[in-house]
């Protein structure tokens, strides 16, 4: 039987020097666990300081967001890189962003790759397997976010890792389970009450129906929601009130 | 009384990529302790991996070596730069080592700062005080190495923090305990058995003789030596060799 | 006898990847000459093309904004470097903006240096030497732009440059032609009226009144407006307007 | 007919800070056109001013080097980029080398894609075309090197480029006239003899003998050869004084 409880979690600490991006104070507010980015495509060590700060004092659960070494292309394009690279960076971001937490005296609650590190953690074994190793030689405690039924799950178990798996709101799914291309028409969902409706079934029957009605079976712990821009911030929000109103809890899914 | 001890310290894992400075692997036959780069001045993921598991293999004392953000001036420039920002760069610096150190499952043993950052933290409390305190929050156990007499040995106490401090075997000194500036005539000792006599009445007695002939009293707890090109590598081999030879037992400083 | 005739400029194509600064388009409907950062201290290449572009095609005439290398610190933090490095980049930066102008087949008009960059060159002659004689060599035909009074300019027509000197509507003056510190309480001007004031004087009469009331002779060929934020714009919008009824002709200063 | 000159090309100017790669004084005595990194995947503006200087005093063709933006892995790996990114930043580091170009009054004569950018320019018309057309818009008078019978040849004759064929004299051939793979056992030629005979055959026949004994038209115009350790500088030099033993004139393609 499933629970009525959720995870929302959110990208955080994308600026960077005299860049800002996203509206973190304000999603802080919205969601249960942060992902912080850690230097490599986005972020760096005072915004870092300050995320964890604000986290901490929003009592949002803190997460390192490991990417690849690309600020120019903020972690989104596909590069070459060995499963060693990847094993050796995810240590390397989550010891940094550790360190944070130590200075605020917080724990870390779970790392959750970015961008097309994310991608390739999905799809890809190696991929996976290598951040499951260092987030697990890290720090054993450490929960690992992925999408639900990916490989980066699997891998994740297979270290020994407690698991978290990610679905959407706002995004419509394949009859096999998979993310319906942004590229399509019927991608996105902007419609609240259809969000609210997706996430329900998700979250209480482990279910989602796909584009061409099928059902599919999902583990739904956390959801993305994004804070750029007013309109993301307003959906988020409505998405939070509303499954509240349905009964769901919201709340974090670590320490 | 002085004890008959001494650490052999050396800059390590500055190679960079495509790019190799420095023989390691030499390096670390002869020296106790390492200071391996985070990759800001030097060092990068792969480089750290592989620096901290040959110093654990060869039983070497390792230490995070932050430095100021500066690839392409090796972290031997100086820059303006906010002593909040250095609390948060050596957290993040130390942090991301410690990971390395997690996958290896070996203790980091110490800090030492590098550069232009070392030399700051030699002359304003203020910087000083921000890495001392940045270590002492990241791992209360890590002991901090700086210059004999100087403001980042007094800001490690601060925090109470273990310290070394470092001497040196090739430098000369002036009679307020400082070094002699590099661009002076006398600066350089190059003749190993005046280096293996400043190094033995450093450690025995506490007393360097300064360039005017004065005696000048110092804490020596380890020795920096250099790796880069053969000359440099044959004398602290040499240096190594001749303190066994003179009774002083060659250490780490930590666990 | 003065002419009736003065340049606005202003800092373009700071954005870097998928960061974004400044409201460029609106802020090219008002400026006459755009400085445009070069990948050091903000932009990068896809920036340099799309703001070369907007700028030709508002007839907007184009200039280099070369600054240190310090993109985490915008240019703004001051660096211990050579001057045969400044050279060095100088020439780097204005050759690859130069590249973007024959993308656009549109002449460069002139370079003006970023942030601290800037600042050295007002006051350090060998700083300022090193930019003059760059651009000279890379192409004797751009326009230095430099403050009123400066090292810069002084270096500029060393080097056979034709200059041009920036004067602020925003900031007040001291006895000795320098701007007042910003932390001085007196240092902005935010009425447009004052601003428009000490304009028609600097542009017609060469003179400004200190903030002792004595007067100081300035060259006046350029002003300094800014394009971030709502407000900063509409400052700059009404100072543009005011100006024009004053009977002042808005005019870029090159080709 | 074909004529019996050659040019010999070779990589330059990848030294990056405090890293040193290449022995490029040395090289420079047997080449007669330098490929110079352009600050990407290598090099630096300060040693691309000497580099510059280098080639002109010992007069050896100098061109610029672009590739990815990637210092740490050193243009070599492939990266998910845009045909648009790539025509910009081509463009921006053929203008940063043509500034240097300036300051030591000497022209520029080539442009060679360096690492993983000249793999893909050899396959990827719409990258050889991004590259052509950035040549070609920021000086038509630039010389375009690629491999023989590759894409990028096929794109600068479109943008109406002046081109330059390259062959390998240590590199087997398959039937299609592509490189044998360095993975297989008979890839590289490592006898003198071989390479020379190699070359002698490819120069004054257009012919090559590919590893099944067939023959292959190449258009030999110009040879790569490496300065990366003392192996590859014998043979370099080697191949060099045979080859003008043979009747075979060394001599840069271009202004």
């Amino acid at each position: 039987m499933k629970k009525n409880i959720i995870d929302l979690n959110s990208d955080l600490g994308e600026s960077f020097g005299a860049y800002t991006i996203g509206r973190d104070e304000e999603i802080l507010d919205i969601v249960t666990s942060a992902n912080i980015a850690c230097g490599f495509h986005a972020g760096d060590y005072n915004v870092m300081y300050k995320t964890v700060k604000m986290a901490k004092e929003k009592n949002v659960g803190i997460g390192a967001h490991p990417g690849l070494p690309d600020l120019l292309g903020f972690g989104r394009r596909a590069m070459q890189i060995d499963s060693e690279d990847i094993y050796h960076f995810t240590a390397y971001q989550v010891g940094a962003l550790s360190a944070f937490c130590k200075l605020h005296q917080v724990p870390m609650q779970h790392v959750k790759a970015h961008g097309e590190l994310f991608h390739m953690a999905t799809h890809d074994l190696q991929v996976a397997e290598a951040i499951a190793r260092a987030v697990s030689e890290v720090d054993k405690e450490l929960i690992l976010f992925g999408s639900s039924g990916s490989k980066i799950i699997k891998a994740g178990e297979k270290y020994g890792l407690q698991t978290v798996s990610e679905v959407f709101a706002d995004r419509t799914y394949q009859p096999d389970g998979s993310l319906t291309q942004r590229s399509e028409r019927n991608a996105m969902i902007t419609d609240i009450d259809q969000a609210v409706k997706q996430v329900l079934s998700m979250v209480l029957k482990g279910k989602v129906i796909a584009v061409d009605g099928s059902e599919v079976q999902v583990e739904a712990n956390t959801i993305c929601v994004h804070g750029d821009g007013s309109h993301a911030l307003e959906f988020a929000k409505q998405l939070r009130d509303r499954l509240s109103q349905e009964g769901i809890r919201i709340q974090r899914v670590g320490r």
